[in-house]
């Protein structure tokens, strides 16, 4: 097996350079990168993770910990912190926890064992005290959805504030009768929409009762059609819903149009997250635009700066109400 | 740290039984399994997958590569692959090569390096070369798109067949000026797909030109969005598009949503893949089922066999054409 050194010696570089081009390719000159490359295709060289682990005590591997990849809204912040990673000459792992405990600790042990330096997790609510002790040791930085423990780092947006103008710009619209498909309450971001939804409902004197919320098991399109379906059933007179994700939203809109409601003249409908397809959608869904791919590329760089040993500060994105036609 | 024998004494079952409840779950009884769970969470004993790794020189983590996550269609695959994975006591690590050889080869690195145990591959055209070198030494099987080589495993679909009658069942319509959304002709599949195609035309001495195939870069909405407008500007008066992706077909759709053109009176569009949001457009997508959870399924299926030494056949799995309100 050729070594580093033997990659070295036949591109006329420094042990050290390969060892940049390897680790950090944007600091090489590009000829030099050339040279080093070619180099070790000749040579068939494969540079060891396992060694340059021992070596280096670095894996050049992140960890990004998502309850579900089929969520496309994960997908986006996947995409940014991807990006970034690569920029900064890290690749990264994407692991599905299901919000499991035992697989999250599968992958954490990736952690442990220093084949990550570092991780991103979008799901810190599953066990909590786990995470904790763990960020003490290891680089962590929570993503969207994250836990306010003051030991633990994290980047997302005003989920109460965000909520709050949604259903504020319905109530303006003239609805009083508005609905709200949420998600599991265990969960920070529903409780916190929960709030916004109500704050809102109150400023306006309009009505609510608290199985006017429909609490989806998952977040599929198939609980926000079932959603829909249990929401017409309860003939409340509802004139709008507040879906707290677009995939819950879609599966609404799915559901109206099966049923042969009319959107928006019948029943208005807003979701959340902005993913790609509330574009697709008829009519285009109304939504809270999350900066999804800048939250994971911000991640990233709080994530570096922890594996560094810097000090970073926690970070509220901006977030912005897309009004289209379901409402 | 305590170890594996300490939770065996607490647990008061033989090492063996803990390795098994971690390796091999579903081969130990429940109460068991709970017996075991409850002592390692008293010792807060966490397996080393290093440790592991070294002692028995299985690691228990599967390599999934994708060339983008963002597309639906791979997702799908994925869950069959982790649900299939688990039930066999495989976790897995989804790794996005972007097509890129340089990003595949990192990931590979970990099959080298034994942190994993095998790798399925959906994009093995990247490199060829070192794909056949590499299934040589290690288990590997490709999924979906795939090369020829007999060295090489796969679970694909029969896509010439698929395109085929596709496209036939279009010309059955009447439609005898069908364009081709493609994707980027280096893929095996898309290759396919296009022989299919012209099978039907000729079959049906239907009229042809080169440029009436689109060939998309990417297969994103953007880009299906892209190839109708270019379509409708040549002015050919096509009535019917075959595209090779749902992704591709649903920004298709979007453009000609825009544009006013009524589907499918005076365009039908047909899809392939049959990923959810297909259910969701306006009009609903007709399009070619491929049974990427099974697919999924099976290839973990095969892998593990490969793991464990044993032989396998290549699977050609059926499709189903799905029609709907957009043809």
């Amino acid at each position: 097996m050729p070594t580093i050194q033997d990659v070295a010696k036949k591109a006329g570089v420094s042990v050290a350079t390969v060892s940049r081009v390897l680790n950090n390719p944007s600091t090489v000159k590009k000829i030099t990168k050339q040279k080093v490359q070619k180099a070790m295709e000749e040579l068939d060289y494969s540079p060891s993770i396992l060694g340059r682990n021992l070596r280096n005590s670095e894996s050049r591997m992140l960890l990004v910990l998502i309850p579900k990849i089929s969520n496309p809204f994960y997908l986006r912040i996947v995409e940014g912190i991807e990006e970034n990673a690569l920029e900064h000459g890290y690749n990264i792992l994407v692991c599905q926890t299901h919000s499991k405990t035992e697989r999250e600790s599968v992958y954490f042990d990736l952690l442990r064992n220093r084949l990550a330096d570092g991780a991103i997790t979008m799901d810190p609510t599953i066990d909590k005290e786990k995470l904790i002790h763990l960020a003490k040791q290891f680089p962590i930085v929570q993503c969207s959805e994250y836990d306010k423990d003051k030991s633990l780092s994290y980047i997302t947006i005003d989920s109460e504030l965000a909520a709050y103008q949604m259903t504020k710009f319905l109530l303006k619209q003239g609805h009083r009768r508005i609905a709200m498909v949420n998600s599991d309450e265990k969960f920070l971001y529903a409780r916190e929409r929960k709030n916004g939804y109500l704050r809102a409902l109150k400023e306006f004197d309009a009505a609510f009762e608290e199985n006017w919320i429909y609490r989806a098991a998952n977040v599929t399109f198939e609980e926000g059609q079932q959603a829909m379906r249990s929401l017409l059933n309860r003939e409340e007179g509802f004139t709008a819903v507040f879906a707290v994700s677009d995939m819950l939203a879609i599966g609404a809109l799915k559901e109206l149009n099966i049923q042969g409601i009319s959107v928006p003249d019948e029943m208005a409908i807003s979701g959340f997250d902005k993913i790609d397809f509330t574009n697709m959608t008829f009519p285009r869904l109304t939504t809270v635009a999350q900066p999804m791919y800048k939250m994971g590329s911000i991640a990233v760089e709080m994530l570096i700066k922890k594996i560094r040993g810097e000090k970073i500060e926690d970070v509220i994105l901006d977030h912005e109400l897309i009004i289209r036609e379901s409402t």
